[in-house]
């Protein structure tokens, strides 16, 4: 089952899914900044776009461009700046 | 603007969006069978899982992985074996 979740008014929109190994989502990101929760660890790639992240206890903003990526801790919260859209996937645990 | 869209009683979901240079889609596909028309030429990337495709005018199914793409002709179709959850990015033009 493929499951669309909307956030933001819209301007963040992920499908929920299954890979083989873990849990997963794709979504799209417009531009804005947003904070994400998380419960289970998460591993968030750029597709296309870029992410500007600040990852919990870190002080520096990092952009992350296509191809590239990042992990958060479970249990945390993550800020992200976008100045274009942006895809990503995100798969968790 | 994120245009969310279902196709085959939501077994194929997208989002769709415009990137820097060329309107895209990311989207997930269920395990099944399928076959897409084309109006613009159309780039698929695999993100995660696998497609197996029978491009226009081949008689051989090719099979794509994550990392991996294929390109089909605008006004065209093809054809799709999925046999598990597929993540991809399609874009257009």
């Amino acid at each position: 089952m493929i499951k669309h979740t909307s956030y933001f008014d819209d301007k963040v929109q992920s499908l929920g899914f299954a890979t083989d190994t873990k849990p997963a989502s794709v979504g799209v990101m417009a531009a804005g900044e947003y904070r994400f929760g998380t419960e289970a660890a998460e591993r968030m790639e750029v597709i296309t776009g870029a992410l500007t992240v600040l990852l919990p206890g870190q002080s520096n903003w990092e952009t992350f461009s296509a191809g590239q990526g990042f992990d958060v801790p479970e249990n945390s919260h993550f800020d992200l700046k976008v100045t274009t859209n942006t895809a990503y996937l995100c798969t968790y645990g």
